[in-house]
This record gives C-alpha cells, structure tokens and sequence, in this order.
C-alpha cells in the first residue's frame, strides 16, 4: 500500500476528453490499497479566459488582488469536479476538495499567497473512504476565510506542501517532459534523462536557467523530504525522481547537468576607485530596486590609479533599471564607463558531486576553449560553475561540455 | 440610514458591461449611508455552460450531486468578483462573498439545498467597515463543509433569507419585468402593476399560474417579515411591494389580480360508488405516485345506484402518470369510465379582501357567463376562485374577469 499524491497540470485536463484519460489512467494504474490524492490546475485556457473577464472590468485587474482571486479560484474547482465525476463515471469513489476544503492555509498576500500550513484531515478522512481525492491546485484560505492563490508554480507547489502534510510515500508531477534532462533536449540532441537528481542540484538546475521544475515546490519537497517523481502525461514511463541524496547507481557522473541561460546582460563598471564600499555602494542601490545580480566579478585594473573593473550580470528584463541605477552610481564615483553588452549567456554545469572531484573546472573551460569559445566571466557556487560567453556561440558550448561530461556511449 | 439587499439575477449580470451598468445603478442610487448587499446569480448562460461540460462525462450528471453543486457554485463566484470589481472601479469599496463565506447554511440535499440557517457575522463586519457587500445567490455550506446550490428560485430565496437574517429594512427583486401585475400583461393589456401585494395573495397567484416570483422566496419573506419589492432591472420606477398587510390606500380593489394556468388537464372518474373511503383510494394512490391533484369535485351522479362522479385537475406534466393510475383505480371500483380532457384551462382570482366581500364569486361567474364562457369545474380557496373553462377561451375568460374587477379608468 502507499499513499501518492499525483499533480496534473492545466494542459493534461485541457478538455472533458483529456480529464476522463487521466482518470482513466489513474484508476489503470492504481495498486488496490493504494490511496491517491489528485492535485489538479484548471482547465486549459480557463485562468486566462478568466483574467480577460476581469479585464473587461479595469486592463490592470490585478490591482484588485483578493478579488482576481475569488476569480481564478473558480478555474481549479471546475476541473476538480468534473475529474471527480469522471472517476465515479468509471467506477470508482471519488470526491473533490477545494485548496480550502483541503486544509491549505495561506498567508494573506492575495495573488501570490505563500502556503504556512496544511491540515490534512479531512483529506485523510476521504482516503480512509476508500475515495481518490481530487484537490484543486493553486489555492488556498487565508486566515480571514478569503481564497487565495499561489501564483506562479502554485499547483507543483500544492501538490508537494499536500505530499508533505500527508506523509506521502511520493508525489508525481505530470508534466509535458519526460523528466530531468542532463541538458536542454531542444539543444543537446543525445541529452539524458536522469533517473535522479538532488532538491539542491534541480534548485541550481532551475536557478541556471533550466524550467522543468519551479524552484519553490522544490524546496517545498525538501522541507518535507518528499521524493518528486518528475514524469510526462503522455507516457508510463518513469521520469526523474527529485529526492535528498541520489543513490549509488546514478553516480556515474560526476555532475548532473548543463544548463544555460540566454536571458542576461553583462554590465561592466570601468575604473571605479578601489575602496572599501565601493562594491556595496553600486549593489545596495540595485538591491533596493529589486534587481537580482549574478556572477560578480571585481578585478584590479590599475594599480597606480588604485582603480578597479566591476562586473555583473542581470536578468536582461531588469536591465533598463539597472543601467539607470548603475550611471548614476559610476557618475557619484567618478566611473571611467559603464559598458552594457547584451549578446552573452551563461552557461553552467550542476553536481553536488563536483565538490571533492578536482579538475571539474578545468574539463568545463577546456572543452569550451577546444570548441574555440572566450570566457568572458566565470562564477561558481558549491555545486556549480557557470561561464558567461556570446550569446552567439551557446548551442556549441553546451553540446561541447555536455560531451566532455556524458559522452555518448 | 437604511439597510437593503438588492437581487440582480443571471440575465441583468450577463455581460461585463451590463456588470458595470448594475454598479453604476447601485452607486447612483444609493444614499451615503445606505447600507447595502448585492445577491446575484451566475453571469447569463454560465451555468448552462457549465451544465454542458459535466454532461460531457455523463449524460445525466445530477446523479453526481455533490459534485455538480462543486461545479455549479463557481458560476456566481464568477460574477460577485466581477461585480465586487467593477464597484471598486467606480470607486466604492465592495467585497465578494461566497455562500459559505456569507454564512449561509443549507441541508446536505446537493442541487436542491434548503437553508437552514445564516449567520450573517462576516456580511455585518464588512458592511461595518464601509464596504457594499456583493454575495453569490444560490449557494449555501452544508454540515459537512461542502458548497450546495438551493435548486429552482434559489437566488431571490438567497436575497430574501439574508435580509431576514440581517433584518434588513428591505429587499430588492431586480428582474425582467416592471413587478407583480393584476394580470399577465401578455394577455391583458390593460393589466395594472400592483404597489402592493401581501405575502398569502402572492403565494396564491404563484400557486395558480403568475410565474413572476417562485413561491419558496415569498415563504421566506412571509417567515422573516420581510418586504420583498420586485422591480426592474432596466428602469427604476418602483415595482410592487410584497409585504404582510397592504396599506389602505392600496385597497381599492378588492381582488388582487386575474391568474391563470394553461397546463392543468381534466380527469373525470364516472359513476364510482358513493361509499365512504372511495375519494381515499383514489387520491392515496396518485399522492403515492407524487402527482399533486387540483380542482376536486365530487357531485352526486345517480341517488338510486348510489354512484357519483369524480373530478379534478392534474399539471400537464403529470397526466400520463395520473391516467395510467386513475384507469387501474376505476377498474378496482368498478366506475363507468375515466374521461380525460386536455384541452381545458384554469382562470383564477386571488385576493385577500374577497372574504368577506360576498357577491365577488357572483360577479367573477357573470363575467364569464356574459363573454359566453363556459364553466367546468369551480374551486375555492380563502383567498382565492378559480374556474376551470376550455383552454381556447382563455384570453378571453382573463380579460371579461379583468374588466369586471379592474375597471379602466
């Protein structure tokens, strides 16, 4: 017997058609004592036929968080019916509950609620009925009684927190991949799809660039420990399993992953006085405009003039705002430039094996330089290197590295 | 300062645009510290959307109850965050409430939920805080924590159980017509809009065919005491005053209004013996059956067999049924013959002021008797007369009664 927490998400429900093949795949699949909650995100294009209701109203509507919410919040409790339905039209007991009904509080924070605490017993109740519980994603109560939504990832989120709360022996999301690649499938033709992958390498995986899984229902299955089986809608057959540490048969490399990410630019602050503060001066005031900076990198330029090179990346959406925020810091300090280049992108590798396994970096940089591609910046964190190169040369670089660390057998 | 509920049903929220018109209405109207909650249905066709999509999964997806009242109650909560929006668009603070959140609580009979009670706690602290307060109609928690929809009439029954409960001063019925007229304008042209009608005389003119109110909301109003004004969505002449006791400027005429109801069938049972017992096994039967019979007359047929005639009126809907039970009874009693007539209709006058008032059966009769119609079946109530005539006289019986009781001025 286990109890498994299953999250399909809008487009595996898209259609009457589509929410009676997954129940029927579910019922199929079904050990008969096994107790299965479903986590389900609404229909298709439900949530934005919805918001362009709400459109109609006022073209920002989002200004009118806690109502968009009492809004969206019908989307999931439509599918959660209908595949209740579709279950018992096929024999077997089943009941859907709301985020609500199924004991998900949630901060207040109307739009982009942050879940504080499940209590799962009216969900346990309906399993000992021998009942699949059908639990709308994405939502939840606040403590004034108000529907919430999670925002973005929300339903990966719900299903995990539930998984979590239940004890769950596993929480599988179904998704339109078949898993974790060892790199992007579209770019890497003989990437891999990983048996399994550690909370904190798919957090680097997904902060790298890489979008099969959203950050925060990964932390979420590592609050719990809950192991994320990562798996696709269209097939039965296994995908990755996200889970604290990977067992011996998939240690074989000794990193997980390459990932890239095309959406940065480099910003270059050119002869800034090599003083104590100087760093926090420029980055305080990005921080206070909320722009997330990436690979810094500070190099002595002139030791005579005592004047130093910084160097950032940021996401290319925040780089209006930080081009204003950074001339006017390089003018108060006497900058020589500001150098903004938006053809780069990074390109990292992943593996909480790396640490200890000297001479990773130098395979990184090697295939790179063999490939004939500059390295304009490098960074690393405990289980990642990342290089900052042209934008131009990234589907060479990521095939030339993921050759060097999984060659084809 | 008053405290009002105003009910908008599905068709004067069908659109985004007529959402904002009914906000601008209600902002417009409203007297600065005029306390107000809106009761409104789901947007148009919504719910028979909705409808379509379970019947996707079964043909005849009321047999999953609950699930059905899941689906159904997002219907409104649709329309109470539009609406909700729309007011704070325009300005004025509003806040959307579910049933659940309202306080409304129903029976665990889904699809046709009765209210068992509201409590009106949440409603009270968001009209205190200045907000217009936009509840979903129809919809109500049962004991178990589950969303249930009230079945036919739901939202004016809705409107008018949350005035009660808040003791509201009154409440509003929006709806398509201009209120509760002496007669069916369709059919008479000089019919009059009443300013009042009382509770019973409106439940009577529901009973015998005036469709404008379903008789479950007038109960509700007659229960708490609460004036029920109907009125229209597209003007804003007043309408007509449902209430206890009409005032005297109102009394005028001494009936209400001229109904009358094209669906009845005649059933005749010819000569069953005239023995104690025989009215029971007839009617025992067709009660057992849940056919609901009218009109009942029994008169003496033959003093020396000692057999005498049945006759009474069934719904259309149900004569298929009462026929087949009514033949077998008569066999068991040896009757004579079942005679079954169609094509007959029921005109009926209702007023609380004809007792008392002798000699208005005498004018009703004569009117009928001076247009040349002929009268079948006579029944009385204490507020009411009606007559049953061929269903081809119809307009003709509706307005000679008019005339004689509502003369043009």
């Amino acid at each position: 017997m286990a109890l498994i927490v299953k999250k399909f998400g809008g487009s595996s429900v898209g259609s009457v058609e589509k929410i009676i093949a997954v129940a029927k795949r579910i019922i199929e699949e079904k050990n008969k004592d096994d107790k299965v909650v479903m986590v389900v995100s609404a229909m298709g294009d439900t949530t934005d036929d919805l918001i362009a209701l709400a459109k109609g109203i006022n073209k920002e509507p989002y200004q009118y968080a806690r109502e968009m919410d009492m809004l969206l919040t019908t989307g999931e409790q439509v599918s959660i019916s209908l595949l209740a339905m579709a279950f018992k039209n096929l024999g077997h007991p089943a009941i859907s509950l709301t985020g609500a009904q199924a004991g998900v509080k949630t901060n207040a924070v109307h739009t982009k609620g942050k879940i504080v605490d499940i209590n799962p017993e009216r969900i346990l109740a309906e399993l000992d009925k021998g009942q699949i519980v059908v639990v709308a994603g994405f939502q939840g109560l606040d403590m004034n009684g108000d529907p919430t939504t999670l925002g973005r990832g929300g339903s990966d989120t719900s299903a995990v927190a539930i998984a979590g709360a239940l004890k769950a022996d596993s929480c599988e999301i179904f998704t339109d991949v078949e898993g974790v690649y060892s790199s992007d499938p579209r770019v890497v033709k003989s990437a891999r799809k990983m048996k399994e992958i550690t909370y904190n390498e798919m957090l680097e995986m997904a902060r790298l660039g890489a979008g099969v899984m959203q950050p925060r229902s990964v932390e979420m299955g590592k609050y719990f420990n809950i192991p994320i089986h990562v798996r696709s809608t269209f097939t039965k057959r296994p995908g990755t399993i996200i889970r604290e540490e990977c067992t011996m048969e998939d240690k074989e490399f000794n990193i997980r992953g390459v990932a890239h990410d095309c959406d940065v630019a480099k910003v270059a602050v050119l002869g800034v006085p090599n003083n104590p503060g100087i760093a926090h001066s420029i980055f305080a005031a990005l921080a206070e405009a909320n722009v997330d900076v990436d690979m810094i990198v500070q190099s002595i330029r002139n030791i005579e003039k005592n004047v130093t090179d910084m160097v950032f990346t940021v996401a290319i959406t925040d780089l209006a705002e930080a081009k204003k925020i950074v001339d006017k810091v390089a003018d108060q300090l006497n900058a020589i430039a500001v150098l903004i280049e938006e053809d780069v992108a990074k390109v990292s590798i992943v593996g909480a094996g790396m640490f200890g396994s000297p001479g990773i970096a130098a395979r990184m940089f090697g295939a790179l330089s063999t490939a004939g591609i500059n390295i304009e910046v490098i960074s690393t964190s405990e289980i990642s290197i990342s290089c900052l190169i042209k934008n131009s040369q990234v589907k060479e670089a990521v095939n030339a590295i993921h050759a060097e660390f999984f060659p084809e057998k």
